[in-house]
């Protein structure tokens, strides 16, 4: 199935669209012919960069504001066909220090975007982006989407209303939301300025600057890794299928690495560089989820899904591309 | 084990202080001997009557503010042993029709109160009263703890955030947290206005203005139910021992009852009256449940709690209340 051609001449809002994946995203929609609006607030603790949308800043319409601004998203979702919901607070530990912000941005300001599709278009298809955060700690490896959901912060719990709640217009209302429970993602355009969105973010920032990668505890703890590109192909998938009553869809890779892996492919593959180690802080260790990697079968089976890129190839791209672009991102 | 004891010269705070089950909670702490403070916002729309608590008036101290008034959190909350915390929009269907209201109180105020007992009195100890309804439709009969959480409403999302910020703030900040889920609880005090807090206030409502119960549906429905003074029994037990990490307990009956026995027994303890079936409104339909009740193992066995009242003997004695009472209630 060639997702792409789905798109020719469609309409799609993106928020979070300045984002790492919503650029992405844009990107290649800009490339199979849709007319893509990207909607961001620019908050410089997110992702948003308007340089990650270099190459098609032209041929897309850019609107700054902020997805807990209702009159905005009125305006804006109207005449949609697709709305690729990514804007989120992803830090775990923001979550923490910060939780009512974590909670206008991933729970009321997600009602709010569902009222406001509900009232002004109903026909939108929406596609959320939720996190593996919702499990919490592994009960069994790898996880499937009938994991039982028991959050360990403030976000994982956010989140997971952010999903129920578009669970719950798709059942009631007939708008169609599906929703897609990352992992970690990694590629072109993520943030690196810090660990926001995921440790790799401030690993590549450690080697590009030829500090230490700093591995937290002995380095044993696992986890899976999705190249943005296979993350894409995965928003687009599932956005060019018949929504359905099960619409959850883990994403993940069967091939993990503990954190040592890691760093060493990470190293190996920048061409120089370093790690250490480092005893976990206690209060990250409390909102840490252990070893984790997904079973994606689910969206396998839908939709012909699978994670086609190595973390060694994908890696590769990723610090080149960054060794490039280093300056826009810091 | 006796709880009242337990409460003797205890500082006790209960928000929703003068609904249905926190003023029963008064009643009963005010004879054990507690020095009892009742927060109540008195919202028409909710349970909280000054008539509730007629039997201990010049007993207890009555606030009225709302849990979403951070400031008169801060100051009630201070010097507290325990807090009960009953304030919660419980209207599935309200929940729907203003969404924001229902994310107001169920899910930002409780995350204010915990965050306000964090940094103010982080030795308080709090009992949080949940509800049934996270679990959506039942997927195996009785319901026990484990039961996948998929919500069918947004009250039903947004209590699941309330408990779920309680253990969270219990195993990341020690404040120590239980949750209780209930079910169908009814008694003395109830609201019987409107099926807000549960269908049987409505049908207590139906029989003493001699009007038919409605059925919706053809009555097979099983539903279970618990008598408030059951229910009281719970709060003080939970409160009354270690946390724990697993602080989550069912609360219900191993006796469930089709809503046609429900109305054939109560017409047989009020003496009078009629009931009748209704096709489901296609709405109320979509948020509705199906058959449901709970299995209350866990709690038995860490506490010795059984519902000990019996439905006939507990509609009765909630029947004869109100017809002494009626004029307060309506």
């Amino acid at each position: 199935m060639d997702p792409d051609s789905h798109f020719h001449h469609k309409h799609v809002i993106i928020s979070g669209g300045l984002g790492f994946i919503g650029s992405n995203l844009a990107i290649r929609l800009v490339r199979a012919g849709a007319k893509v609006t990207l909607v961001d607030s620019l908050i410089p603790e997110y992702g948003g960069n308007l340089w990650n949308i270099e190459p098609v800043k032209e041929q897309v319409q850019v609107n700054i504001s902020d997805v807990r601004d209702d009159h905005s998203m009125r305006y804006l979702i109207r005449g949609k066909d697709y709305f690729f919901n990514l804007a989120g607070q992803t830090s775990h530990l923001d979550s923490m220090e910060n939780p009512f912000n974590d909670l206008e941005i991933n729970v009321k300001a997600q009602l709010s975007i569902l009222e406001t599709c509900r009232k002004y278009n109903p026909d939108i298809k929406i596609i959320f982006a939720s996190t593996r955060q919702i499990y919490g700690v592994p009960q069994y490896l790898p996880v499937d989407e009938g994991h039982p959901l028991v959050p360990v912060d403030v976000n994982g719990i956010n989140k997971l209303s952010g999903e129920m709640y578009h669970i719950l217009y798709n059942r009631i209302y007939n708008i169609r939301s599906s929703v897609l429970r990352l992992t970690n993602t990694y590629g072109p355009r993520m943030r690196i300025k810090d660990a926001k969105q995921t440790f790799l973010g401030i690993w590549i920032r450690n080697l590009l600057e030829n500090n230490d990668i700093t591995i937290y505890g002995d380095g044993s703890q696992l986890r899976d890794y999705n190249f943005i590109d296979d993350v894409i192909d995965a928003f687009l998938l599932v956005a060019s299928i018949e929504t359905g009553d099960s619409p959850v869809y883990n994403l993940g890779n069967h091939i993990p690495f503990t954190l040592k892996e890691t760093a060493e492919i990470m190293v190996q593959q920048f061409g120089a560089g370093n790690y250490s180690f480092k005893t976990f802080p206690t209060f990250l260790k409390k909102i840490d989820i252990g070893d984790y990697y997904s079973n994606y079968r689910k969206i396998s089976e839908k939709t012909g899904w699978l994670p086609k890129v190595d973390f060694q190839d994908g890696i590769k791209e990723t610090l080149e591309f960054f060794r490039e672009n280093y300056h826009h991102y810091i």
